[in-house]
């Protein structure tokens, strides 16, 4: 049954998101030819891939507050995260000079390569990168946008305003927090775990259900269960983002194997190896770490360090910790029993991914 | 009597901006402190310069259609678009690599110059580039949050919302399309003044206007006297900034002289050089544009063959030609006598300024 709803409700926020593209593509292809590449680049981004996470929650957070399931604006409302989701991953993948993206080239490549092939003036590079800030703007005034059009009345768009702009706020302040970070020489796991809270988890399912609930007018009683549940299971998404970093099959997340420990990228999961692991094991992870080069042998040598220190299992162990956590929050009766049911197992389908 | 009043809405419109980011700085500082220079970065580059056009356009439109003149929402919507103006300038100046900006350093290269001072890990440049990307995206975000929460009823807000979102989209677009165009190999008048009709000349006087104009609920005809006006004047405006770029007195612009002809910025006077120039100062001035390494001769020599190409007393013409296109069109009743009066000194203003 779940699985069922779950696909309507994807195929709903699609719809929303493809509705939203043809309103707009053609107003901006109507200006210059020369728009069209920009445009196809956002819509084939949004369109192409992508869970749908912070849309479903937002949604779940509508109706556990007992909105309308039926209702449209709240799919227009929650379809608009996607599109601030966009932004924050072209930028990311600029930030992180990340080659792909859902197993195809980052924005900023695509751009960079079709100047190449086109033979054009200046330099190949800058024009991949200048593309993909604008094109984040663009995709971060669309959320923006597709939020105050989806067609709520004023005053429900005027009490939701302050989440949704926290949450755009923290996803930015996080990803700040995070290039930060990488700038210390050596991890730290209270830091890493802040970065988490910030980046990750309050972004990708407590505000969403935040959102949800301030567009139904629910009491705070309703927001303060929504955080119990979302603040771990956020911590656990992260969690399991880290591990399917190091440790993830490139057939199901889209990344190359051992990208993250090329990238040197400080997450908790590393800060909790260094932690752990002896000197000689610390000394030689850092010197691997981050090395672009790395070949696969230095990829294994560094993933059994994550393993043997313990790193690998206290992981596992947090994310059931905190699943656990999120189960007992909603296990309660002020939510709809639909929703309820549905954020069970978005839970555990969340905590168990395998990309 | 004008000069007072621009004063006076400067010192509004800056309180607004100081009492937003006096609101919004210590939620983020109360985060973590490694925030504190990113909220300072924001704050610095929005109250320490600017000339503030696009507020005082929002405001003067908001007044021209019978909105209250004292009313303190429409400082606050009108200010936020101080908040969209320093997301693309912070990201135009990393996208151009220009290293100072209104006399100071860029955010990109603030960043930069830190982390270096700092001895942190990592690269220095790549850190400059993510800051500035961030705290554009911020600004951004920050924008769209107050003008929402500028104090006007949901049903106004959301009346002009179509309108705050096409300045935003049309200013992304109009920078892609000038990215698009610095790819050419060669300048071509008519492409340029499209790019200059969408990144500036829009965005700058008549969205501004169209803006206040929805906020007060006027009625179309409006608009379209603010179109007359707005269009021919962001137009002058743009020519104005064409000519100080490249003939503008350093202490006057902040800008190292010459910096758009090294940089090889292909603006409306430059189209308009090399489309009427001979075929020996064509191939000569394409030699030199866009030379990073150009000594001043070499900007003399260009800024020459500008001159005598005829293209600067043809940029001066079209500037009085447009300004007196917009003086024409506010000289109608249908706007207030104060906003008349207003909007006609600040067209001469800005076609005349020399900064």
């Amino acid at each position: 049954v779940t699985e069922a709803a779950t696909t309507t409700l994807r195929t709903r926020i699609d719809g929303a998101l493809r509705h939203f593209f043809d309103q707009t593509g053609p107003l901006l292809e109507s200006v210059s030819a020369d728009l069209s590449p920009a445009v196809a680049a956002v819509r084939d981004f949004v369109l192409d891939g992508g869970k749908r996470i912070r849309p479903t929650f937002c949604y779940w957070g509508w109706v556990g507050a007992g909105g309308e399931p039926e209702a449209e604006p709240i799919i227009w409302a929650s379809a608009s995260l996607e599109l601030l989701q966009a932004c924050a991953l072209i930028h990311d993948d600029l930030m992180d000079r990340s080659d792909t993206r859902r197993g195809k080239p980052s924005v900023h490549r695509a751009f960079e390569t079709a100047h190449a092939a086109d033979g054009l003036s200046g330099s190949a590079q800058r024009f991949g990168e200048s593309a993909a800030i604008l094109l984040g703007d663009l995709a971060l005034v669309w959320a923006n946008h597709m939020f105050d059009a989806s067609g709520f009345d004023g005053e429900s768009v005027l009490r939701a305003r302050p989440v949704f702009s926290a949450m755009c706020t923290e996803v930015m302040a996080g990803q700040f927090l995070d290039i930060v970070e990488q700038t210390a020489a050596t991890s730290d796991l209270e830091r890493a775990l802040m970065v988490m809270r910030y980046k990750t988890a309050k972004y990708t399912v407590e505000r969403p259900l935040h959102l949800g609930a301030a567009l139904s007018g629910a009491a705070t009683e309703v927001s303060a269960v929504y955080s119990g549940y979302g603040l771990p299971l956020g911590e656990a998404f992260q969690l399991r983002d880290d591990v399917l970093g190091v440790f993830g099959d490139p057939a199901a997340t889209g990344k190359p194997a051992g990208d993250d420990l090329r990238e040197g990228k400080r997450t908790v999961l590393i800060a909790s190896t260094l932690a752990n692991a002896d000197a000689d094991q610390c000394e030689r992870f850092e010197k691997l770490f981050g090395d672009h080069g790395l070949d696969d042998s230095g990829v294994d040598e560094l993933r059994e360090i994550i393993t043997s220190s313990g790193a690998l299992a206290e992981a596992e162990t947090l994310i059931e910790q905190r699943l656990h956590e999120a189960l007992v929050a909603i296990d309660s009766s002020i939510l709809t029993a639909s929703a309820r049911a549905a954020l069970s197992d978005l839970a555990k389908a969340i905590a168990h991914r395998d990309s």
